[in-house]
């Protein structure tokens, strides 16, 4: 069992500011009496306890007390990504089969058609709230939330984090990083990604502000960091170099009181971790995933220059090993145990087992040094990250395959200064087609960033002697 | 299951220091490395995995050694105060029934006769290590630790201490504190107290670097803390009344990198805080025991003085609540929950239950005021505080009885200046004897801090009508 997180926090240090967004701050009491007003109005729409309810919403105060609302109900959280195409979110929504669907007014229209009920957040408020039975504790494998990731088929699975997970994973962090009353997270990561998400978590097991943005505005937070209140960030490479150039415009460097800068989705090229050196920035390198709840491991910023392309090392509560790898340096699958690993899928995936033995395995391919420090080699499956957001070769091809002129098609990551890498396909057709149509085609079905930077026809794609798809080939054909 | 504390920590941070002792300092590597050579000698001497191994030992590191080395042969360790007297040594042995008693070599002989094989440290490092099998990790129900408390009955009971018991209150700590990779914790509790052992849990957890010191020495001490490496103490009240006395001789502040003071065993005097305010020093009040591995509420510093007497809030993993109080300011029974509470008791207690549905009845009586602070208005049957040592009343008089000429005796506590509390005796004679050789006896079976500062004769000893002795009456005889 565990405490209930928002009522725990807001009993501890109920004064404290949780959250602040743009000129408005809210204490954990605060927060709590949003949550419980908001619980009631989900009763009074029809929300029962303990139901599965799907969020379809930007990053914005609406979207945490929402939560905080259903996480007051038992509900468990399906996390949609607002970047997702119409199909990709009945995808989820179908196989997730919530009973309730959540959304911005904006997004009203994309979750029409799933044959679910639906509440905007600007209705929910206008409803008159029922009484909310608090409870104390959460039992520990609850599932709060639910994240869809991408696999080698191509179909999504709905990864499910529990109680235990999140809460192994902030206490890990905490170990690792450091943890202070007075800290305060900027958090300009999507909080339907487990790299915001996990913000929110920490914030009310560590009583810590957070620090919102609806986006990453870059000239607001490069003000944040040279002001002094914010103390860690997340970010991803893409942002993290944007920031950087920022400063050296402005010849300026962050306030000595910034302690991390949490780096995800992928190594952080040995140039910019020179230049955040130069900006007094220490950056945490960090490798992890959904099914681990976040971090999985960290490399520390004094680390970063020696042990350049290494994820660092587990964190405390979490074990790593690399299968099948006899010593030190041996290539294998990654596999991950601990408390924040994810025990299982729902939907499609449900009988799906998520560990071997209490193993995880990864799917990507690394090795661990004679030092102990864990180096990914491939992502799995062929990953493509794109400014911190994962796209699965298989799922961009099976898009493009639905084109009826389209017979084959093969995806493969290409290096992309901005976005450390983008997407680009390559397909066999069965009769004539432009490459504008196509990209008009798979604009229609994928989120924007999953949309190939090219398309380039060609009369056959690499394959194995059993006829499998090599895509680590295809930047042949480029 | 929790990773092998120690093994964990040594491949996460093998070179960073964590421990330090006059003027040697240890890796965490090195500590792994000394605690696998110890744990082989101990297989040597014919201590076998899995068993009970009793420790009674001065603070230094090689008791430090020594407790891992028993932990990486999962064993669970029986911690004996070295300030007992050899008869209440006896008695705990008896009733732990440990299968090898480790030793200081100063103290072998008062084992002796207790019927186990008994090892010195010196003797132990003598001997050829066998080969060690190390697990990498720990069920959490493992009992780590089995540390004595008396109770009503005057009987000491052995209160186990699990992986998760003591994960979870450095946890509960970390949120609740913070925590930093740089933290320095000076270490002069008795390791044998969970004041002292939770420090090298913490150590653990946290990487955190302990400055270990055999006693409490005064002027080394105080100058530790005003040179800026340490970053958190525990204390109780007398300790701390010295360490500022000692800076207001020197005129002289704690160093600004000074964090937290962790102050157990009773209510500060508000005196003391204004003082340790001057110095710079942050005071956080605790209420913790045996039963709940350390702290279970802690009173912020800013707090101190609007919420003068109370022990503050429970650590995030925990809960208090008042046994039968309706509402706020109520008294009653405090009742503790949570990952930190022990699951139960050994030898001949090994079947009284430590939790009613799911909580500690600690006996002590409080109450919570209107916002969330609890306030201990009276420790469980009349427990006497002195400088941090529990003293149970009924274990004096149990003792004092002993003496053939003794009828009845009552104890109680009486203000002191230096201790905070100290005992003192009333006892009703069978024959006449005098008052030095009853002191002569107590001294011969009580440990000296147990020993009542006096002992008065007097007629009768004050009982309500079930004739039920009023030990708070007993003060009126002074």
């Amino acid at each position: 069992m565990y405490p209930n997180w928002l009522v725990q926090r807001a009993k501890l240090t109920p004064d404290r500011i949780g959250l602040s967004f743009e000129n408005i701050e809210w204490t954990f009491k605060e927060i709590l009496e949003e949550a419980l007003l908001q619980a009631g109005c989900l009763l009074t729409a029809g929300v029962k306890k303990e139901s599965r309810v799907a969020i379809l919403s930007s990053s914005h105060p609406q979207l945490v007390f929402g939560i905080h609302a259903c996480l007051q109900l038992s509900a468990e959280l399906v996390m949609l990504n607002e970047r997702l195409s119409e199909s990709e979110i009945h995808y989820q929504i179908s196989d997730a089969d919530p009973d309730f669907v959540l959304v911005d007014s904006k997004y009203k229209d994309k979750v029409i058609g799933t044959g679910k009920p639906i509440l905007s957040w600007d209705e929910l408020k206008e409803l008159r709230p029922e009484e909310v039975k608090v409870e104390l504790e959460w039992p520990s494998d609850r599932t709060i939330t639910i994240m869809y990731t991408s696999g080698t088929t191509g179909f999504p699975k709905g990864v499910r984090q529990t109680v235990e997970n999140h809460t192994t994973s902030a206490t890990g962090s905490a170990f690792n990083m450091g943890v202070s009353p007075d800290d305060v997270w900027l958090c300009t990561s999507p909080i339907f990604h487990i790299s915001g998400f996990s913000i929110l978590v920490r914030s009310l097991l560590y009583g810590m502000r957070v620090r919102l943005y609806q986006k990453f505005d870059l000239a607001p937070i490069v003000d944040e960091l040279t002001a002094g209140e914010i103390t860690r960030m997340s970010v991803v490479a893409v942002t993290l170099e944007r920031i950087l150039s920022e400063l050296e415009r402005r010849e300026e460097k962050v306030h000595p009181n910034f302690k991390t800068m949490l780096a995800g989705g992928g190594p952080i090229p040995s140039d910019y971790l020179n230049r955040a050196f130069a900006k007094g920035i220490p950056v945490l390198q960090t490798y992890g995933m959904t099914e681990t709840s976040s971090q999985a491991a960290t490399l520390a910023p004094e680390d970063a220059i020696r042990k350049l392309g290494s994820s660092g090392k587990p964190l405390f509560l979490t074990h790593i090993r690399i299968d099948g790898a006899a010593g030190p340096n041996v290539e294998g699958e990654i596999c991950v145990r601990g408390g924040n690993v994810t025990p299982g899928y729902v939907g499609r995936n449900e009988e799906r087992p998520a560990q071997i033995d209490g193993w995880l395995h990864t799917g990507d391919i690394g090795y661990i040094d004679e030092e102990g420090y864990l180096y990914v080699v491939d992502r799995r499956s062929d990953l493509i990250i794109s400014g911190g957001e994962n796209i699965y070769p298989a799922e961009v091809e099976n898009a493009l395959v639905k084109h009826p002129n389209v017979r084959e098609a093969g995806v493969c990551g290409v290096d992309d200064t901005e976005w450390g890498q983008v997407p680009a396909a390559f397909v066999v057709l069965n009769c004539e087609v432009r490459e504008e149509e196509l990209m008009d085609f798979a604009r229609t079905v994928l989120a924007g960033y999953k949309v190939p930077k090219a398309i380039k026809i060609v009369n056959e794609l690499p394959r194995n002697a059993s006829n499998k798809l090599m895509r680590r080939r295809l930047t042949e054909y480029l």
